[in-house]
């Protein structure tokens, strides 16, 4: 393995109002050092690109705020080329929140310490189902939103790598589920490919009407992933003791979006339940989660796509794809 | 006991949009027809007075809305005056929704049926500290914000029958409370009588910085009356955890506020929960938590307020009062 230089990215500006500006990322070329004791270098193979990254390089939130000049935050995957650290031998296969760069510097006590992959696991599954969009799914539809047989739940977001999951995991559990995305293309996908109930396009449909229509006793889980408008729909439509598992508001995240609600008040009428959470708060509970992904996909119970671009240079352009809504599934960068 | 007639108002057409107007309501008398077996008359003494009878005038909730021409349903307490239901003997005193109306006819098969109250109670304590206003304080503080000793609570509406009680249950439990009211008058009572932290005029303080200042390390459990604006400042200010208890959203009645929120976000960044709840849901429990509220009343440590009004020719513009943020404590009228 060549070693040379380390391509990466870093934050030059804080993200104003509106879509992210290229000119808040900054291309760079560094040298490499020599490792100290303690530490490995991973060259990264894949990187991941999820919604929170916008507020990682705005402000602090559950994270510090990336300071100015770091390289960009983000998780993936690569291979330890170069190692002092018993723990991560050469050649392991690692996930971590290496961040936007072509080798990561680690020592194994980052607040999110990279762990080793198990054996079979391709970087696209790593990053996907089996990364934080899929434990995201899982842990909010069964922990937070309680999902059982019988419930009709709802899912923005629903071809999204947290989406699509989600709404899988309903399906598995005998729950009637509807499914939001911004494209015919999407919703085909979630019918015919997912197997929902049935697909909603945002951007063409009356979605009120619609739901009144799919859910006429009300819908008992609702998995958020957008926020505004299509989350005040969705609380005007709970039925009794419903469960409303706000995992993101992307559709707000610009600023730009009004992306106020005003049916709050159906969470008392309805007796309903509105619950925020964070994934790193199941960590213990990641391997078993895991497990049981891995069974329902190769009982091909619960697919997955991928969105795969090429090319570290290409990094900021890919982030704002998933602001534009125009991925499938995971979005994914092979470095 | 005189018997003569029935003097009631009962629904003339539903609310619309803004403040209640009188027109909604109409005076009428009718005779006192024989009581059939099972049946019984209750003379009403004391109406009780909530917000959620707008609903009930407006539209079907959680209970179906008042028929137009039917009595305005609400809250009272009386005494048996006629009786053949050997349950309900003459001179019985009880609790029920016997609407605005001096004569109930009743049989004890009504959804929510009449019940007879201990002995030493009055009609003002029936109604307010030991009523649908202090359950609904007690169960919403304790089991929906499961407040503990050490948080920082916030409760909106802090000097109304709910959320008086609501705050002062918050003190016993070992929490430091900040009440919101709307005259210096009632902050002035949250702390000198009910012994409140602080207290915070939103009417003329700007509850955003003052929440901020008094609770830097954020709001534990915020006991939200009031919806709007305020549920937006709280939701700003949550902390990790935190557990936001929708009990009402008066200033949202009358569809003239806009009443939107946009800070929802911040339940996934403070991994928070929302909950609404109705008090109809922890009937098996009254009886128990009414021994602990006398037994709170009677050391000293819950205080109630009472406004009392007179004439069963009032009773609109008394509901009306409500709405305008006139009454200190639990709102009634004595028949």
């Amino acid at each position: 393995m060549n070693l040379d230089v380390n391509r990466k990215w870093t934050l030059a500006s804080r993200p104003q109002s509106g879509p992210l500006s290229l000119d808040c990322f900054r291309f760079e070329e560094e040298a490499l050092r020599d490792l100290k004791d303690g530490e490995f270098r991973v060259r990264t193979t894949m990187l991941s690109f999820d919604p929170t990254q916008r507020f990682w390089m705005e402000r602090d939130t559950y994270v510090p705020k990336i300071p100015l000049g770091d390289v960009i935050r983000g998780a993936a995957v690569g291979e330890v080329v170069q190692s002092k650290n018993a723990d991560y031998p050469v050649h392991a296969k690692v996930a971590g929140l290496f961040g936007w760069q072509s080798y990561a510097l680690c020592n194994g006590h980052e607040p999110q310490a990279p762990y080793i992959l198990p054996e079979g696991i391709s970087d696209e599954a790593a990053l996907s189902i089996f990364g934080m969009t899929g434990l995201t799914g899982y842990f909010g539809m069964l922990d937070v939103g309680k999902v059982k047989a019988g419930d009709t739940v709802l899912v923005s977001g629903a071809s999204g790598a947290t989406g699509s999951i989600a709404a899988q995991i309903a399906k598995i559990k005998g729950a009637k589920v509807i499914g939001i995305a911004g494209s015919d293309e999407k919703c085909h996908w979630l019918t015919e490919k997912a197997h929902l109930d049935a697909a909603l396009n945002y951007k063409t449909q009356d979605l009120n009407a619609e739901i009144g229509t799919l859910a006429p006793k009300g819908i008992d889980v609702y998995f958020d992933n957008v926020g505004g408008n299509t989350l005040d729909c969705a609380l005007a439509h709970l039925a009794m003791n419903a469960r409303v598992v706000l995992c993101g508001a992307i559709s707000t995240y610009d600023g730009t979006a009004n992306g106020s609600i005003k049916n709050y008040l159906n969470l008392v009428l309805k007796r309903a339940i509105m619950q925020g959470f964070l994934i790193f708060d199941y960590k213990d509970q990641f391997r078993q989660a895991i497990v049981e992904l891995a069974q329902w996909n190769l009982q091909g119970q619960l697919c997955y796509e991928v969105d795969i671009q090429q090319g570290i240079e290409n990094a900021p352009q890919t982030l704002k794809r998933l602001f534009a809504g125009q991925n499938l599934g995971k979005q994914l960068l092979k470095v």
